[in-house]
């Protein structure tokens, strides 16, 4: 993420891969502040063994698209609430990346980076038949939880 | 994809698919005029060995996410340009899915479509390390076409 | 509707159904995480007798559309209110649909679920004269409400 | 509709209500440039036996909205595209009733208005077996027209 | 004004106009609730000896518009922030009206409806030199109220 | 207006004025490239004997709020169509005025234009009584140029 | 700044250019209540040893355009964020300006406003080596202080 | 610039540079596609003595606030028009810089490329008093070419 204020809308990303038994490391990393611990961050990555990098940042949003062009792993991208705008700066410059370089962007804020978890889990599960069927349990757990009615 | 009409849009990701050499299967599905089609579709992906969807659709787009709903595989989803409202409705209809289901978007119009085909080509390289050369490759040549200056 | 976190937006369209003496069903029913409960309320609506469906969802909201989708009842939605971007992605995921399956939109929030339960009743109004006059009592009423001056 | 410039969008209502055996009126009503001609329209509808209108404007668009003030008939809005802002304007114009007079409203232009036609049929079908099963043939065989394929 | 919950908004134009000493009557008219008692107001408010009318609305926003429809009189137009939209349905709403039936329209919310008063202070004191005096003087104490500096 | 290239737009007023008879100069003044010319247009009017201005003007539309700034005299506005939000910009520069300088604005583009010089005249017709009858002759002319049906 | 209540927003300019070790007078001047202030204020900056102008203001923000039409300086503008619609008024009356007439627009809020200090100090520091020397270790301190982790 | 296809845009920069006598380096440097050769641009511009950078780019333009990350010197940013939001994603992506991380933009499209010449070399001129000069007599021409009347 690209600043600690950011945490409280991505450590929902990292619920819900602990939900599902998947690793990670959760850093912070700023496009604007810190690009060349972003430079060394992204292009290292895939040596070091990262699968997907989940990027999530606010306002004129470059993490995400920033690491995306330094690295040829699967890139995820949290457009995180601005103050002003509310997101809508943030998911534009996310997620409309030009030709050549995507970032699988989710939705503004908390649901956001919830679905990104569970995004990079199903992509995970492509090659790990385990985790495969954690996601499927979870995805029914969460089918049952819908409750019929508006009564208690 | 939702109609025939979104074809020119999203043959741009079956092209990047082509480039780099992964198989996949073009269906027109429309979410609102064949929902049987789209239950079965979905329900079946991942039994018929497909790993990734890639969903694209215009205005009130709902075909991505409601694939997405129907199967635990990766979606990713492209946001048609709209009459009306350039996509912007395309966008928002995609990407604002609430926490549980997600679905990775890619921006509006031919640039989302091939961004699609790549992030569904580093996904399937995260297993396969031929093609993970091959969009190493793409990526490199890429880079290389850019020129420095803008005289010919 | 499509969350029970909907229910303090969605009672305003069956207190306006309660106030005109239209009977009616209250479910929770969502269209990411139950879609084959959602599949198989709208498939047999109208065999259990059900004449209108108002459907309420917020942000990617495809519960309106997909309902529609799968009958050929009138469906109304409710676009509601969205935590980011304030409900103008649930509008333009409702009421931007494609030609062929239409939604009757109403306004973002708590007016636009009084107005699909009055806009309901209107409907069933055409086939129900003592229910056309209570609704011309409602209107009238209505109107009558209204005061004229700014003091008390 | 509130000008006759709005008739190339508008006749895509009444091209379906044609296709499924709906008699219907179509006239020129401008709430801003003809009020009286509005109002006694609206006034003398139900009288005259109309059973739903269906109103299309573009821009500030408020012939819908006055038109379901002055009766207690179901009235459904039509967003014409606007040239300025591509009927942003009015969409927010009609659907953004208060709570107590509804307006069911489709999408921005033609699709909006086709749509319009389909859902007013929907609510004739209520009371109507035979145009029910019109009805029911037209939308399988609008299911039956979406090709599989993108090839021809 | 229409509707009682508009008067916060709308008093910051009363006293506008009381600040100048224009006289003023200030009413409750609901263009879709009664849309009678408005045509009542409109189309008599000549013959009363009414010069200039003032319509604040929220949402769909018609009452200014619609007004301006029924009268000759110049009408001002002031958009009340609305829950959802934050008032730019409302100022759309009011402002975007077709050729033939203008709304001098203002700023959303409360320095709108202030700047309304002004406006109709300025006009009526086109032919009023007494007022045209007060509002030079009203203006002159504007500019020397605005501090040179941010400290006390 | 600011450019003579707003002279499309703008002379959509001036037709109003002259079918009205009301006598108008029409000036090109810029408030960013000539500040010194609308100073001393705006500061010097109401001695020239000016009753009304109308500024339009487009993007970052600053003319017709300095012009209120510099004169007390009643401002209204029209916000010219940009090439690349389509006015959203100018609408928004115009009508957004802080409390205390009003401009009373029009829509976007030529419908705006038009409705600045009906809207001019309708304020001239407070103190003129024979053109307060050409304005009347105008309007009622206009209602009946409104076809009522769709068929020549 | 174009209002006292603008100073919340605009003090972290200040507080930027205080770090920096760069001079400054702040001032409240209003482009559409002081008109006169502004135009001398402009006029006579250059001559009075000015090198850069920040203008902040909210809603139709004229100030920073306008004083970029009075003098040949650099000019730096701030939106402030209005109540609205949240500075994106304030943005585009603000950034959209005409070419020939140049505002460097920062984000809207207090992110802007300091970085309107900063980037006036770079400015600055062109001509100014130690200047420079304390921007880069300025730079440098901001890049070790994001942190790494989430965690303290 | 981001691309070539920015140089229709980007060239009314240099236009400006050219007609100003300022000496400048045209480039095509691809955030996104060609990361490295835009970080060793930005990090050894200052050394080559390049005292300031204009970007453009459009979309998710990210190419202006990572070039403001990796120097010092005063990045002016220009938001390109894009095909599907026209611009408004450029400039949301390059305005709404956190605190820190400065980049002073300008307008969509042409105007903004324009401007950011103009910018540019009102910068330099703070320490050139020919170019001082060349631009006061720029401004001074600029304004004497607006034509006072709309006839030619």
């Amino acid at each position: 993420m690209g600043s600690r204020s950011d945490w409280p809308t991505m450590q929902h990303a990292t619920e819900a891969l602990d939900a599902l038994g998947v690793a990670y490391d959760a850093r912070v990393i700023s496009a604007h502040r810190t690009p060349d611990r972003m430079v060394d961050f992204a292009r290292t990555a895939k040596g070091r063994g990262v699968k997907i990098i989940i990027a999530g940042a606010g306002g004129a949003a470059h993490l995400p698209g920033m690491v995306a062009s330094l690295t040829e792993l699967p890139v995820l991208g949290v457009p995180v609430k601005s103050k002003a705008l509310k997101g809508l700066d943030s998911l534009l410059s996310i997620v409309q990346m030009p030709g050549g370089v995507p970032v699988g962007t989710l939705a503004i804020g908390e649901a956001g980076a919830k679905n990104a978890g569970l995004l990079a889990a199903s992509i995970m599960a492509l090659s790990d038949e385990a985790l495969a069927g954690r996601l499927a349990a979870y995805r029914a757990s969460q089918s049952d939880s819908v409750p019929d009615t508006v009564e208690d």
